[in-house]
């Protein structure tokens, strides 16, 4: 054997095992190779027999040698790699890590009650068995990519969705003003890191969405928090400091309202006055149950200051992940540069899909099937509500998955929403969708993915509760609660 | 008709035009609505017929109003959304806005050469067609997702993951310690945003990965570039500033040295004693030609400071984006509490096709089969580069799907790369790999998408170059270039 092996580190039985283990691993000791005897490695590293016995027990051990019996110690055939413990698994952070922020106060909805309207968890009615069947085949009978694609997205995908979204949300764009992502919160990502800088002002809605503000803030933003009414934002309210704000125009996430022409008005007058961006995240527009939208801001504006976010996951299926963004050109090729020189890219598989699916006419047959089924659930939600309309009355209805159940002031939603939870049925209070003191009161109700029978007992649970407490209110002047 | 148009603005035909274009807008004038002739409502609100006639014409111009022979002006049909001329998607930028860092030199290639051995957009040898059409038929005959599914990634996925890199990596681990991404970069980018701090700093292999460089400064880091050496990164210069380390240690990216044991053993005791934090991006470590891999560093350590990264964009194909960390459950938690704030998720049927993949025998076939094409590409290599060995030196050539051509130090690597390109051959030249000055000089040549013709033709022409620049050097003390 050409290998000698030279004690300096102590203990020395730990150094010559390290020795070893170095040699087997860099392959100067292949496997089945046989090891000097005990004596013969003792005389040659100077040191006892019984140390080098001890060293070769504990490498058997370690499965990086074999003992055969009468005839040596050999390395072991195979590395012995899957033996390593992986404690590592287990330990505690490092010191210097900052703990993060908490999450939102909405977290997702446990299995235990029977009704959950949470908006944590987004559940819909995904597209029909035979149509995802058919949108896979159409993948699988493709050959397979041999690159990753172009940054901007497949160009059959980038097709689709600008004549989609000239026929369905007014904004006539081409193939190339598109960028595909994986899903609405990375596109607002991906346009928060093209035009961020640490501590740069971005106007958000208050109340809000906070996957998008913890997004923002993740790239740097300062959130600057402003009124939503019953027009949608308060545009009066922006002054000139936020370099970007963030709307949520056509559904306003989470109260529901749509905004009036005249703030769309004002707001594109403030952005093009002030060189501002306006970010429009249209997430729930194909979801609109009296009539067509408004035509989205991104097509109403001349300035190249909105870019416009949409999502086919909340219609089509949430664990799909196809977001989109249209840009104007100056914005546009930065999103490419970025998505270039990071290399990250949209699965192949999932655009074309897609494609496949907004091509047939699948795409439009699924959106009028769920419109059905949705406004359903919105009547049975709407009726079931109705007794208790003296004190929470429901706002924003008119599109998207879920509705906002506006308390008069002496209710508390919180304390409530315990109460409810306790029968069964959970909802989301507005408060933590503030960054500031919330303005109202009530609950949110996600009614998507639930089914008719459920949205129907779950609202008749929340009417109970809600009467309930008024007339616990009432008696309470008298003496209390029994 | 109910509706009145007061004239407060200037000038006066823009503010009844734009007044009649909210009021179709807001639905309070709905399609097929008779207007008022343009007498009346000139008398209705005091100005000129001369004026609503102008304004009418320029309705019906722009499509909100429609003209009936001889029976008046009635509001359009259909909303004119799709005519609003979106001219902002070409404006230029705003004021504010810094320009982006110019991207690295490492552009890919244009489609006018004939062999493109670039770097940039990765091309490899994809799974069977057969493969494929499996994997996406298993997807297709699932239900479509009512949910974004867990922030963690598809249980079953991650099971099979944790299996792999136990078996094939050493990487003793459960399908808890496994959080899936949606690709190696986004991987990389989730670790960057739960524990970096804006001028946090980090130490990174030079010359190394643009891309991971970008993704990690994108986060906030302030780079410290550390030496790479035959032995991998040279760990005594990595001090004790730097609170992550990024290393490629299985395939020095790009110069494709495997860290030895040595260097591992250091770099782990590093990170023990400084309570510093190892990204170990194991990008390659699929395709090795000889023999099995070293053990994962994440597998060798015990104080849970190695997040192991893998991804099998690379081996199966690049448009899969498909993913992975393995992270001690400290870190684990906060990558699972990002997601699950953001809502961010990897694509579900995604995931799922590579469950079915990883679960059938289709994987190892897959890489059996890889590895042999992939051996032939590297031996066209060697064989055409062979004449030139006296002034470019192939080097890692035992993993992955690129080689470095090591030129000795009187070659100018961007000279000869332009002078190869003038033939039809595009190459990557080392130094954009360099944050500061490059210490060695050559080119890199991703052979993994091209032909073994490609190859052997390209490598020929590589070869031609170098020894003619060989030759005219030889001549010039003489007389200079003929």
């Amino acid at each position: 054997m050409e290998l000698s092996f030279t004690l300096r580190g102590r203990p020395r039985a730990q150094e010559l095992a390290q020795q070893i283990r170095f040699a087997i691993l860099e392959g100067r000791l292949r496997a089945g190779t046989r090891l000097p005897s005990t004596r013969a490695l003792a005389e040659s590293v100077g040191c006892s027999r019984t140390l080098v016995t001890a060293v070769y027990e504990e490498l058997v051990a370690e499965g990086y040698l074999e003992a055969r019996r009468g005839s040596g110690t050999y390395v072991a055939a195979e590395l012995p790699v899957a033996s390593v413990v992986t404690e590592g698994l287990t330990s505690p952070p490092p010191k210097w890590l900052e703990p993060l922020r908490d999450p939102d106060g909405d977290s997702p909805g446990s299995d235990e009650c029977r009704v959950d309207f949470t908006l944590a968890r987004q559940v819909v009615e995904p597209v029909s068995r035979r149509s995802w069947a058919r949108m896979w085949r159409a993948v699988g009978r493709q050959s397979p990519p041999r690159d990753a694609g172009p940054p901007e997205g497949d160009p059959g995908l980038r097709e689709a969705i600008a004549e989609y979204v000239g026929r369905a949300r007014g904004l006539r764009c081409g193939p190339d003003d598109v960028v595909v992502t994986t899903g609405g919160v990375r596109a607002l990502d991906l346009v928060a890191q093209a035009v961020l800088r640490p501590g740069d002002p971005v106007a958000v809605e208050e109340p809000g969405y906070p996957a998008a503000r913890r997004t923002l803030e993740d790239r740097g933003a300062v959130l600057l928090p402003v009124r939503v009414d019953d027009d949608g934002l308060h545009v009066v309210e922006l002054g000139s400091a936020p370099l970007v704000v963030y709307v949520t125009p056509s559904h306003q996430y989470p109260l529901g309202v749509r905004m009036s022409v005249s703030r769309r008005v004002a707001l594109l007058e403030w952005a093009a006055r002030h060189d501002r961006l306006v970010v429009e995240d249209d997430y729930d527009s194909e979801l609109r149950f009296d009539g067509p939208p408004l035509p989205a801001l991104a097509g109403m504006e001349r300035a190249g200051r909105v870019v416009y976010v949409g999502t086919f996951s909340k219609v089509l299926a949430p664990g799909l992940r196809l977001g989109y963004v249209v840009a104007p050109r100056w914005l546009r090729e930065r999103l490419v540069r970025l998505r270039e020189r990071s290399g990250d890219r949209v699965p192949w598989p999932v655009q074309r899909a897609l494609a496949a699916f907004l091509g047939s006419g699948d795409f439009d047959r699924h959106v009028r099937r769920v419109r059905r089924q949705y406004a359903e659930r919105r009547s049975a939600l709407r009726e079931a509500l109705q007794p208790a309309s003296g004190v929470a009355r429901l706002r924003g209805m008119e599109a998207g998955l879920h509705a906002f159940l506006q308390f008069t002031p002496e209710l508390d939603e919180l304390h409530l929403a315990e109460v409810a939870r306790r029968r069964g049925v959970r909802v989301s209070p507005l408060a933590p969708f503030y960054l500031g003191t919330p303005d109202r009161r009530g609950w949110l109700l996600a009614y998507g993915g639930l089914s008719t029978q459920q949205v129907w007992w779950g609202a008749r649970v929340l009417t109970e509760v809600l009467l309930e407490s008024v007339e616990l209110r009432a008696k309470e002047p008298l003496g209390g609660r029994p």
